[in-house]
C-alpha cells in the first residue's frame, strides 16, 4: 500500500482559509486535518480536540525536549504547535492528512519532512485583501494598515511553497486543493514500490 | 494571462499509451497534442499532421542545424523529432501541450524546457505486460522476450519523471493525466505574476 501525503497549507488572515476548509473537510471527509497542540486556556465555543487540544505548559516542554513537535511557535506567552506522532501514524495507514502553519511553520515542516506538499492560499488581489482585513468598516485606518503589511509580508513568501490557490470562489478553491491532492498521489516519490514492483514481477 | 504547460509523456510498449492518448484528446480537444517531424515516407491510413509531419531529409537536417527541435531520434536510417517553435507557440497563447517521446527524448526535451512536467505511463504489473506484449499468442517466446527486456529497461528509467500513471483502467489513468494538467496550474512555477500582482496591487 502506498503511504498517505502531508500537505502544508498556509495564508495570511484575509486569504479565506477558514471558511475553505470547512467546505474541504465537508466535501472530502477522509482527509485527515492535524490537531494542534496547544497551551492557552479554552475558549466559549472551542472543543477538545477539534482544532486544538488544549495541554499543559509541562507537557508541551516535555514534547519540545523529546523533539515530538514538527513546528511550534509562541505566541502572547502561549505554546502552539504541531505534535509528530498523529502525521506519522496517518501517513503510515495510507491517510492523506493537512496541517494548517503560518509560513514559518511551514518552513519548519518542510525541513522535517521534505515529502510534504506545501499550499499558500492567496486573496484574488490586493483590493479584495483590503476589502476583506477592513470587517465591517468600524475599523480604524491604522489598525487595516496594520494587517495588511502582516498579510503582504506573508504574501511575499508565497514563494516558498510548491502550489498557489487563489481563493477567489471558494468552491473552485477546494477543487484546486482537491486536485492538488489526487495528483500528489501519482507523484514519483509516492510510487517506488510500484515500479519495483512490475520490474521484478511482485505485487506492491 | 498564465502561459500553458508542457507535459512530456512517455511509456513502453504495453503500457497502452496510443490508446490512452485517444481517449484523452476527445476528452479534452482543448488540450494540443505536439507534431513530431518525421523522414521515413507516410504509411497507410496515416494522414499528413495528425500525428507526424513528413518531411525531407534535407528540411529535418536544416532544423537540426537551426536547433529547431527538442528532441531527435534516429530510427532505422530515419529521423523523428518534436519541433520547438509550435510548442513555444501553444505555451505563449495558454494552451497546454503534450509531448510523446520516449525516455531519451523526455530527458532531452527536460534538459531544455525544466519546467516542463514529466509523465510516465505503467503497465499494472509484470504480468500484464507480459500478456499485453504476446500479442495473439502468435509470437515466439523469444520475440516476446525481447518485447519484454526493451520494456522493463524503460520502465527501470521511470524514476526520472515527475508522475507514474497505472494504466489499469483507461478511464482512471486518462483522468489521472487530466488531473496533473489541473493541478500543474496551479504550481507556483506557473504563478509567479499572481504573487507580484497582489504585492504590487497591479491585475495580473
Amino acid at each position: 500500500m502506498n503511504k498517505g501525503g502531508v500537505f502544508i497549507v498556509a495564508g495570511p488572515s484575509g486569504s479565506g482559509k477558514d471558511t475553505l476548509f470547512k467546505v474541504l473537510f465537508k466535501k472530502r471527509p477522509d482527509i485527515k486535518f492535524s490537531i494542534s497542540s496547544i497551551t492557552r486556556a479554552m475558549r466559549v465555543g472551542e472543543v477538545e480536540g477539534e482544532k486544538y487540544n488544549f495541554i499543559t505548559r509541562e507537557k508541551f516542554e516535555d514534547m519540545l525536549k523529546n523533539d515530538e513537535l514538527l513546528e511550534y511557535n509562541v505566541y502572547i506567552g502561549n505554546y502552539y504547535g504541531t505534535p509528530k506522532a498523529p502525521v506519522v501514524a496517518a501517513i503510515e495507514k495510507g491517510e492523506d492528512i493537512l496541517i494548517e502553519v503560518d509560513v514559518n511553520g511551514a518552513k519548519s515542516i518542510r525541513e522535517k519532512m521534505p515529502e510534504a506538499v506545501s499550499i499558500f492560499i492567496m486573496p484574488p488581489s490586493y483590493k479584495e485583501l483590503k476589502r476583506r482585513l477592513s470587517g465591517r468598516g468600524t475599523e480604524s485606518e491604522e489598525v487595516i494598515e496594520k494587517r495588511m503589511h502582516e498579510s503582504l509580508s506573508e504574501i511575499a513568501r508565497a514563494t516558498e511553497f510548491d502550489y498557489i490557490v487563489v481563493n477567489d470562489n471558494i468552491n473552485e478553491a477546494v477543487d484546486d486543493i482537491i486536485e492538488i491532492i489526487q495528483s500528489s498521489r501519482l507523484m514519483l516519490k509516492r510510487q517506488k514500490n510500484l515500479i519495483d514492483g512490475v520490474l521484478n514481477n511482485v505485487e506492491s
